[in-house]
C-alpha cells in the first residue's frame, strides 16, 4: 500500500452563506489546490450529506465538478451521514494508496440555513432507525438521553458539559473560519433555554452552510496519512449495549491505531465531533485520550484547552467552527493540516501527531484520521 | 495493486416489489454471500441514487448494514445517479486493490414504482443541469434530442432504434430475474406512444424496483476484475461538443481498457446501458466494439443478439431486465459473472471476457468494467 499524504488544504468561512453550495465547495477546492500547487486533480471524491433535499440538486458529484470546472475530471460522492466528510477522505485515501490515482481532491460542502429549522431537523431525522423516528425521535432527543446517562451513571456534572462548550466558543472566537467567533461564559450556557433536557441550547452545534476540502497525493507532501479507521454500530439506538461510549468510535480508533503503528499517548491534538458537548467527553474516552470518567473533569481542569496538556477542538469544533454536515469531516482535518504546518494563525499550536474524529448519525458511522507531519 | 477478484454475484428479481428497500438488498446480498461462500463481509458499499426521496430513510449505508444484520462491518455509501451501482463498485475495488480490507461487499437497489411516474420522472430530473431543467427537460426529452441528432447526422433509422428493443426482449425472455419476460416485435415498438419525439415508449426502459450484490475478494475467485474506468463529462448538454457520441463513455473505456491491457477485440459479450434504445448504438461504437456509424446496420443483422458474433445485454438490458438505478451498475455485472461462470440458465453464452458499461445522468458519469474468466 502506497503512503498518502496530504498536499494541501482549504475550507470556506463556515456560517450563513448566501452563495449556491457549488459556489461553497469551489472555493474551498480551489483553496486547496492553490496551497497544494496542484491546477487539476486525477480524481474528485464530493461529501454531501442530501443536496437533493437541501438544495434540490442530484447527480451531485458531476454537478460540482462541472461548477468547479473539472467536468472531464472524474468524481464520485459519498455519504454516510453526518460524517460524510470522514467518508469521503478515506475514499480519496483508498485510490491513492492502491495506484488508482496520483492526485484526489476530496471536497464536502452542505448548506441548509436557507430552509426552516424544523424542516433541516426533519431531513437530518433521516439518519434516526425509522421506528425510533415514528416515536418522534430528533438528533437532539436522542442525544439529550445520551446525556441523561452519562449524568446519571458516570457522574458527569452539569459544569463539566458547559465547560465544553466555553472552551470550544474561546477557541472559535480565535477562528477567523468559524461560525461563531464570540465566546460564553459557563452562565451563560448553564442559563440558555432547553433544547432537549438536559441539552440546552449552548451545548448543541448550530445549523450552518459551508465548504472544506484536501488535496491527497502520492508524492511526498506536509503531512502524511497515518492512520484512516472506520467504526460502526446499529442504526437503532435501543439496539445497543450501552449509552455512555461509542462502539463506533472505539473501532474507528482501534483500526486507525493499527494501521498508524502507535498509540493514544502520541496524539498531540484532537478536533473531535461536539454536535452535542456531551459528545466531546465520550469521544475523549473512547479515543483512549483521557482515561475513563475522566473527561468531564480534565475538560474542568483545562487540560484540554488551547494551553492545555491535550489541546481538543482549537478550531472550535462543531459548537462554534460550526457544523456543515458533510463539510465537518474534511474541515476538522484542514483545521489539523493547519495547525501541523503553520498555518493556524492566532491558535497556533505545537505537535506533530493530530487526530480528527467524526460521527455519523447518532454514532452509527464514525471515523477516526491520524495525521503526521512530514 | 493487488488483483481482485470476484466470489459472488445475486440479485432479486426486478418488476414492482412490494418488499422494502432494505429487503430487497438483503435478499441480493445474501445471494452474492451464499455463492461467495462468505458469510460475513469486512466492509460495506451500499449504492443507493436517493433513498432519501425514493423511500424516506438517509444514513442509509448504516441503515442497510443494521437491517442484513451487519451493524458491526463498516459500510459506506456511493452516489453518482443513475451508474451509483458501477461507481459502489469501483470503491469496493479500490479497497480490495490497496489492501484495505479483503472481502467487501457492494450492494445496490432502488425502490420506485410505489411513487406516482411524475414524481419519479422529478427526482430523476435533478440529474439534469438546473439550467437545462429549468426549461422543462426531462431524461427521455433530451435524450430525444440525442437521438434526433443521431438520426440527422448518422443516418439512424427507426427500424434499427426499434430492433434494439425487440432484441432486448428477446433477451428478456429468457431471464427469470427480469422485470419484462415477453417478447415485442418491430411493429408494436414502432406503432407504441411517442414519449419524447421521436422516442416511443418501447425504446425506454422501465421504472423498476431491485436490487444486485457482488462480493469482491483479494483471494483467488471465478472471475477477475480485469479493468474499472470511469469518464465523465459536462452536466450540461448544451455544453458538449456533439450529441452522438458520450466523450464520458470513451474515457472510461480508455481507461479500462488501459487497466486490462487489452483491447475491445478481446470482448465476448456486453451488458450495455440502453435506458433509451439509441443509447446502447451510441455505446457500442463509443467503447469500439463495432465501428463508427455500424451499430444499427449490426443490430439490424443480428450481430448482438445472443447467438450473434457479440451479445450484448443477454440479460435484458435495461429495456426489459429492467433499471432499478442505483442496483443497475451492479447487475450488470452479476449477469456477466452469471455468464462467465455457467450460472445464465436459458441465455447462457460462451466466452471469458465481458465488459459493464453503465451512464450516470445524462452521460455525465459513465463506467466501464471489464472482468475475465479465471
Amino acid at each position: 500500500m502506497r503512503t498518502v499524504w496530504i498536499a494541501g488544504a482549504g475550507m470556506t468561512r463556515i456560517g450563513r452563506r448566501p452563495e449556491p453550495l457549488q459556489a461553497l465547495m469551489a472555493e474551498a477546492a480551489h483553496a486547496a489546490l492553490a496551497m497544494a500547487g496542484h491546477p487539476e486533480p486525477d480524481a474528485i471524491v464530493v461529501a454531501a450529506m442530501n443536496p437533493e433535499e437541501f438544495v434540490g440538486d442530484g447527480n451531485f458529484a458531476s454537478n460540482v465538478a462541472s461548477y468547479m470546472g473539472f467536468a472531464e475530471v472524474p468524481a464520485v460522492r459519498i455519504e454516510t451521514a453526518t460524517s460524510s466528510g470522514a467518508a469521503a477522505f478515506y475514499a480519496g485515501f483508498a485510490q491513492v494508496a492502491a495506484g488508482l490515482a496520483r492526485t484526489v481532491l476530496v471536497v464536502g460542502g452542505e448548506k441548509m440555513t436557507h430552509l426552516p429549522t424544523p424542516r433541516v431537523s426533519e431531513l437530518i431525522g433521516r439518519s434516526i432507525d425509522p421506528y425510533e423516528r415514528s416515536y418522534g425521535a430528533t438528533m437532539p432527543a436522542l442525544a439529550g438521553l445520551v446525556t441523561r446517562a452519562l449524568m446519571a451513571r458516570h457522574g458527569v456534572t452539569e459544569r463539566e458539559l458547559a465547560q465544553v462548550s466555553v472552551k470550544n466558543h474561546a477557541h472559535g472566537a480565535r477562528n477567523p473560519f468559524a461560525h461563531f467567533q464570540h465566546p460564553v461564559t459557563l452562565e451563560e450556557v448553564l442559563e440558555s433555554r432547553v433544547v432537549a433536557d438536559p441539552l440546552r441550547l449552548l451545548h448543541c452545534c448550530p445549523i450552518s452552510d459551508g465548504a472544506a476540502a484536501v488535496v491527497l497525493t502520492a508524492e511526498r507532501g506536509p503531512v502524511r496519512v497515518a492512520g484512516v479507521g472506520q467504526g460502526t454500530d446499529t442504526l437503532a439506538l435501543r439496539h445497543r449495549r450501552r449509552l455512555t461510549s461509542f462502539r463506533a468510535t472505539q473501532a474507528a480508533a482501534r483500526a486507525a491505531f493499527a494501521m498508524a503503528g502507535f498509540g493514544p499517548e502520541r496524539v498531540d491534538f484532537a478536533e473531535v465531533h461536539d454536535a452535542f458537548a456531551p459528545f466531546e467527553l465520550i469521544a475523549l474516552e473512547d479515543l483512549g485520550l483521557v482515561p475513563p470518567g475522566k473527561a468531564g473533569r480534565a475538560t474542568l481542569d483545562g487540560e484540554t484547552a488551547l494551553d492545555g496538556r491535550l489541546p481538543v477542538n482549537p478550531s472550535g469544533g462543531l459548537k462554534a467552527r460550526g457544523h456543515p454536515l458533510a463539510a465537518t469531516g474534511i474541515a476538522q482535518i484542514v483545521e489539523c493540516v493547519w495547525q501541523l504546518t503553520g498555518r493556524a494563525q492566532g491558535r497556533q499550536l505545537q505537535g506533530r501527531v493530530a487526530l480528527a474524529h467524526s460521527i455519523g448519525g447518532l454514532a452509527t458511522n464514525n471515523w477516526v484520521t491520524l495525521l503526521e507531519a512530514a
